[in-house]
């Protein structure tokens, strides 16, 4: 063993050298390929992100038209894909669901085994394309109804929070929901992308390693806390409700959800600073000032109780809330908008492989026989 | 950063402790939970090590029946899922094929979220019980048969390469796919194992780290080499084509699948050295001493031009041909065997769970502006 130090959870070690991103947590920034991620929100469009991520560099006006075009050429899907989901039952949890989409459209894509970088792009794209309509239509498949038809005349995150809503959203409400995109559309090393990473180093191909990472989002210590936030916020009725449940929940040892990081564990997450900028807008908008004051008094219990600061997930939950989003497509969203993100660190991977294969600190026993 | 230094895959970096299985090298002994894989292999049945793996101990002859009773009671299918893998296109990849299925499989357990160290045993039997039936009839559903019913008077694996085969196997056949099935099972840290616990580690359930597991295991440098190596084999007529066929692979300095090992690089691997013995068997019942000689060529080649052992899939390949498995479901049957320790993973993970969160060396630009 050339490391014989064993750190639980892979903490601080280095897994990867990417040009992809970087948490500087010295500097309180995220980069995406050489720029800051706030930057981006606030001033280019996800579609924009995702050429950055996927391409390297942001398209010009004409680009990003062009991309807008190809993900709409892309929107169809096979009807079999939906005949599939059909049988599976109402209710199912709709990670999974989106689980076995993904890893259902494997089948239908006549490039699956080149990995090469140019196939790897377009098999991005179709997905980018085509999982916004996977989260929103796979529950309609699977509950018997007829899916919903993407809007071409509308933009790429104009349509997808259409697909989820049925109503063509205001200005207000897509450009909050396009930021909530690039916000969620990359993040470094999380488990999810890590995942992703490790399935591709075995080259294998770009739905199975997207597959793995819609499991790993799934779990409530990543993805799935957007949802437990937003239940949290649902039991308690007012700020005072709140602090109460946070109260209780820290008396018996349980985590609150959508609180803390790994990377920026007692430094705020720069994404919650924006999402809750968001939510005070679409607050006003809606007339909901009581939602955010509720998720501001949670924010002060938890500083002031255990040094923890919100991460994204706290305030996307009440944002994707009064975006009229179901709850259970919360992590779903997530997934969609980070897809730019795992491609482009699955073609990384492809393109710069070797095979993930670490070691064991043997804790058992030895010299039984049977 | 507690650690600047970086290992490309992570080789040798200790990832988990484990009480589970180790490699030990210098020994030459693969240790399962105290025991060694290879003398398992030779005196026990696969179903027992499946026991020791779940539960930390080999059951006694009654405890053996009673887990194959317990299997057989979770043979049924739900008809659901057969009729949503008739739904994918009939050439589906069998991986892929698996993926889907082991990934909708999740909606139709009730205790799906419930992570326990019993909840998840309970899942782990029926995932024993239902996979090899989903490897066998997944083609069957795909291409419209009648999926086979699984024989409950036959054991485990007896069933198992029933199913496969359409043929009841001789005792001969049924104890060289046993073990198979044994020598499969487990083997410490590989990509696919360590792709399931990452996915765990966010407390998702075991269904989808499995799926990601399949989808791990899929990639040719990892479980599809065992195809990799019988079209190989197809490929070249007798030993002295199979020597000239590796020598211009070598030439073109493509990699020989079937060969080499992140931990036992340049050393035999005893699994290998196993599964050969039983291809010397198998061949000379079946009047195959060609393709034997021919595996001894390959063998031979790799060790004078590389200085390279076999690994498993060198002989599990030729193996299973000759028990008549299509060769498209012979890394589904690695997987079908590996389930047992994979989900022994996940609970070890669920029960002593930190997230896996790395980091990374950033490689790219800083100071953009949009
Ligand atoms: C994100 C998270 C998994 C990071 O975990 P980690 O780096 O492995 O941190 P640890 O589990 O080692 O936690 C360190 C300490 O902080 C505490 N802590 C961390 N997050 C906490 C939370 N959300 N609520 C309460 N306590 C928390 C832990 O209990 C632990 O305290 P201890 O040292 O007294 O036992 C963790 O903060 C968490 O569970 N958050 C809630 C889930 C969530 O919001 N996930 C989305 C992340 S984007
Ligand atoms: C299993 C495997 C991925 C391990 O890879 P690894 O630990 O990452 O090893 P590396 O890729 O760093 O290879 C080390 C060297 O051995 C060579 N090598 C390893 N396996 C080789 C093979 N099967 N054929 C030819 N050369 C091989 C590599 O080319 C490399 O040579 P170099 O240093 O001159 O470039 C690798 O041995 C392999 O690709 N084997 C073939 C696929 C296979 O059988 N997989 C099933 C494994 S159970």
């Amino acid at each position: 063993m050339s490391d014989p130090s064993y750190v639980p959870g892979l903490e601080n070690v280095i897994a990867s050298e990417t040009a992809i991103s970087y948490l500087d947590v010295d500097r309180e920034e995220i980069v995406l390929r050489g720029y800051e991620l706030i930057e981006l929100a606030q001033q280019v469009a996800y579609v924009d992100v995702a050429e950055l991520l996927l391409n390297g560099s942001l398209p010009d006006a004409g680009g990003r038209q062009e991309l807008e075009r190809k993900l709409a050429d892309e929107y169809e899907m096979p009807q079999a894909l939906y005949d599939m989901l059909s049988a599976m039952p109402e209710e199912v949890n709709r990670m999974d669901l989106l689980r076995t989409g993904i890893s259902a459209l494997a089948a239908f894509d006549k490039e699956l085994e080149d990995h090469s970088t140019d196939a790897n792009r377009r098999k991005a794209i179709s997905l980018l394309a085509k999982i916004p309509q996977l989260v929103a239509n796979g529950t309609r498949a699977a509950s018997g109804q007829f899916v919903r038809v993407p809007r071409n005349d509308l933009s790429y995150a104009g349509n997808f929070l259409y697909m989820l809503t049925g109503t063509k959203p205001n200005a207000l409400e897509e450009r909050i929901f396009d930021q909530s995109l690039i916000v969620y559309s990359e993040h470094e090393m999380p488990n999810s992308t890590f995942a992703a990473r490790v399935i591709a180093s075995t080259m294998s191909d770009m739905y199975g390693a997207l597959a793995g990472a819609v499991a790993s989002l799934k779990g409530y210590l990543h993805g799935g806390a957007n949802e437990a936030v937003m239940y949290m916020l649902l039991e308690a009725g007012t700020p005072d409700e709140l602090e109460r449940l946070m109260l209780s929940k820290l008396a018996r040892k349980e985590r609150i959800m959508g609180f803390g990081h790994r990377v920026y564990m007692r430094k705020p997450d720069p994404r919650a600073v924006l999402m809750k900028a968001s939510l005070e807008k679409l607050a006003q908008a809606r007339g909901r000032r009581d939602l955010y004051d509720k998720c501001i008094a949670g924010e002060a219990v938890m500083l002031k109780e255990k040094g923890l600061y919100p991460n994204l997930d706290y305030y996307a939950a009440p944002v994707y809330d009064l975006l009229r989003i179901p709850i259970p497509l919360f992590t779903p969203v997530f997934l969609a908008a980070r897809t730019a993100g795992i491609c482009a660190h699955v073609m990384e991977q492809h393109d710069h492989n070797r095979l993930f294969r670490p070691r064991v600190r043997y804790m058992g026993p030895r010299g039984l026989h049977p």
